[in-house]
């Protein structure tokens, strides 16, 4: 019998605990021994519940119980998640988590110390919710040297640019349905802003390449100021707009990470991709395009991954997953993104056309230009060549006299 | 240093030699040791490879060298590849395969006899080619029931469906084509009739549900009748024709498993899978729907995938994965495919439109009439609604003496 602890019983972890007893028969065959959750942490009262006896506010109940082999963390956020998750990988016990902020943040260190103590740590549910990725991204995809992970890692803003994109509703509408239906919370800053995003490509990129990528080092774009003329114009290249999540390794092992909305093809396999749901594009040398698509959040699909590491954390007691990366503190690892070789749309206000057409024209070659239904005759859209990200912004600021950007978007064009 | 056999020297075989050798170094880190391919077995001459001094006639030079711990068969085929897997388990060795005939036919036998010898025999490519499949439904997906799972698991056949829905090219025109750019084999019998498909049905619902599912208990019927009519008559309801593999889990534990063309709906997230692509629906009690997506065959991406077996054989030399099912001859373990429930589109030839019409909504009550250009006075094309299979016969039988079924091909509007 090993005994579980869950800490914190909000929606991941009450979720987690219905899974767990619902399926238990068929978890216990998969772990290959039964399985009991002796204890569930939360500071919060419990009254009614069938589980009210398992419940303690005291974290050294846990932490102290030597019958307890394998914890589960749904706290969120970092602190006190990290220095509970670090006192248990120490005293022994495994450690499961969906906290996505943690692992972004701490990843490295936490992986070291469940090294040094031959236990696991495991995060599936951290990145895809539901969606297995980590694990085919170590696994499965083992023999291939990755080149590029492109991903839908937001539900709430890809549903939000859903509805701007088929529906034509605004940015501050769209949003607004998203909270009422309870896919934004009300403070939403850390889905629209990308920092969600963000984290989750720290994960992606630290997995494939070996080594920790920090939330720091991610150039990250929200969604906030997609207009409908945006994607009127995006409609006008054959592309939708989406919030995408990027790693790419360069020829001389370094690697890009950013996260921005892009314009991105109809044809491509991410266009299709709409609503909650996200999407992961796995480029190897060998296998050619990968994805793996679901829900990337909701109660029960996260807690169905957490509760599979638990079951990996099981029936792996005493050895150790081949799950880890490096701390890395290179300044240099990430590439600025300016450097980054993109194109892009740009939509202009201008008094004078014919003039600053002809400057654009002249500054960055030939160049398409885009149009709109109803799009006033002060507005001049194009989208540009591919070259550093930084040249495009040298350029732009030569023609700056004759216009004002109002909106600059990357067009991703390879996926 | 872990010393490795490959058997059969052909697409995916020569695939597995050169993915080894070209990502090696990252190989054997993720392995955790050195490796080493030591003997290829071939009947065929390959004076000119690098590889020259490796390869033998004998079956004996691999068996009986203990130096080889991982074999990897993809010499295709039932005999003697079974033999040969077989007495390699037997003698220690663990076994990775790419042969879907070989696991679909004789998998419950081979795992028995890899579970007594303490060996792996992992055989990830025999269904999604280098997608990952097996191994997220067995280990990501270990917290949830599965309750069904829906596949384009054929390439070739989706090719030629595409080529019929996007550009109305005939099918024996589509496979032709098919067969000039290599997606088809001369003989594209074990595609189109749907046999392929039907291996890879046998496969998930062995590993999805814990009992072996023979090829003969699947009911399996391949593209080769389909017509561009058909095609049009889809379009009319909103959907695209698909093969598709289909099993299901049923309230008293049994199953049901199918290969079949059928209507499925524009929205479905296995309708925009075209080409050679294919993509695997998982839906579990928990997760909801995820679902895989890439190249299901190719040389490189198949052999990527077999690679990423001998990986997990090499780092479990002495333990054991739990990749398992039983045996099962229950003859009704698979239900009879006439009881399940479905819609059906039926397109009749008739001689008396109004009298057939008549008939058809009194033995159906209410049918969608479908409709599509320039279809001929005497067609009467429509929708069932849903009830068990065997009734859909019987009141179409009801009505034979009025028309004759010239096209049936079921509708499912769950996926």
């Amino acid at each position: 019998m090993v005994q579980i602890a869950v800490m914190g019983y909000g929606v991941v972890g009450s979720g987690v605990v219905e899974v767990f007893y619902k399926n238990r028969e068929s978890i216990q065959r998969r772990a290959g021994c039964e399985m009991e959750i002796k204890r569930i942490l939360d500071l919060r009262e419990f009254p009614g519940s069938p589980y009210a006896e398992k419940f303690t506010k005291n974290f050294e109940d846990i932490l102290q119980d030597d019958d307890i082999r394998v914890v589960v963390e749904v706290m969120g956020g970092v602190h006190p998640a990290f220095e509970f998750v670090q006192q248990c990988l120490q005293r022994g016990k495994s450690v499961a988590t969906s906290n996505k902020e943690l692992v972004a943040t701490k990843g490295a260190e936490l992986l070291k110390t469940a090294a040094e103590n031959n236990v696991n740590f495991l995060f599936e549910a951290s990145v895809g919710g539901g969606i297995p990725i980590l694990r085919p991204l170590s696994q499965c995809l083992a023999a291939n040297e990755i080149m590029e992970i492109d991903g839908i890692l937001n539900g709430t803003t890809n549903y939000i640019l859903t509805k701007m994109i088929k529906e034509q509703v605004s940015f501050a509408d769209a949003l607004q349905q998203a909270q009422q239906l309870g896919y934004a919370e009300r403070d939403p800053s850390a889905d629209i802003e990308g920092a969600d995003a963000c984290r989750k490509v720290c994960i992606l990129a630290s997995l494939a390449f070996g080594k920790h990528v920090y939330p720091d080092s991610v150039y990250t774009e929200g969604i906030t100021k997609i207009s409908l003329d945006d994607v009127a114009y995006a409609a006008d290249m054959d592309c939708v707009i989406k919030l995408i999540g990027r790693v790419q390794k360069l020829s001389d092992s370094r690697i890009t990470a950013t996260v921005y909305p892009a314009f991105i093809s109809h044809d491509s396999q991410l266009a299709t991709v709409d609503d909650v749901f996200n999407a992961v594009l796995v480029r190897g040398d060998a296998i050619g395009d990968v994805v793996f698509y679901g829900k990337g959040a909701g109660k029960l699909p996260t807690a169905s991954a957490v509760v599979a590491d638990v079951i990996d954390c099981v029936k792996h007691i005493g050895t150790r997953k081949l799950i880890s990366w490096e701390d890395c503190h290179d300044p240099d690892y990430v590439v600025d993104y300016k450097t980054d070789t993109v194109s892009m749309y740009v939509c202009m206000q201008t008094q004078d056309r014919p003039a600053l057409q002809e400057a654009v024209k002249q500054q960055f070659g030939v160049v398409r230009t885009l149009s709109r239904p109803n799009a006033p005759g002060d507005a001049f859209a194009f989208a540009t060549g591919a070259m550093p990200e930084a040249q495009i912004d040298q350029k732009l600021s030569a023609v700056s006299s004759l216009g004002t950007v109002t909106s600059k978007i990357r067009i991703l064009s390879d996926i």
